[in-house]
């Protein structure tokens, strides 16, 4: 497989908070945008913590994403990283996103495996 | 918990294929780089693709550790994520970057959760 890669780095702050600490419905939600992504699901892992929060990671054949929530301060901290130029990462973060009834969306694209490191672009939308 | 984080994005380039393609190796690897960054690990899974590659994370108490491997382009993909400042991620990425025998690394370290993403730092090194 070719190293080309694209990282979208997301930050969503006002977030849903009941959603952020419901680890069933953001294990299901990452499924779901990896599929509608069109990627292929290999590993998935969540942890709840205590008194809240969740942390977790759907492995793709084309590589991850991520999430880490912090329901006090309505923020999601997600990544969607995917090799190859088949899948667009956007697809998969902006249905998280939405998803999290998140209101403010900060994004960041690094491309990966092309050698130098450059970010692709920053935008910052409100939901 | 605080939101604040710091995410570690490392290329790795000039790795040995043989570990890059031994899911064991690898999996032993990031355990003992989140344990002696100081990290508490929660989940660790990890894939072997066919015929070549391997995928993984481990997540700690603190965010967490990826990685995508590319034997055949000695080749890997690593993020070091880390909440709060008690822990540094570069302890953990400099683990995994000399497991691996990478002869170059690039780095690029972006902080989390800290409002208008903007990119930290950004350095090349021949190991």
């Amino acid at each position: 497989m070719d190293t080309m890669g694209r990282h979208v780095i997301a930050e969503l702050w006002g977030c849903d908070s009941e959603k952020l600490n419901d680890m069933k419905f953001i294990e299901e939600t990452f499924v779901d945008a990896a599929l509608k992504a069109g990627a292929e699901i290999r590993e998935v892992a969540f942890h709840k913590f205590a008194p809240h929060g969740v942390s977790g990671v759907v492995i793709i054949s084309e590589s991850h994403l991520t999430i880490h929530s912090f329901p006090e301060h309505g923020y999601a901290s997600i990544d969607v990283y995917t090799c190859g130029d088949r899948i667009d990462p956007n697809v998969a973060a902006d249905y998280i996103s939405e998803a999290l009834g998140a209101k403010k969306r900060e994004n960041l694209e690094v491309p990966r495996g092309m050698g130098p490191i450059s970010v692709a672009k920053s935008k910052v939308t409100a939901q």
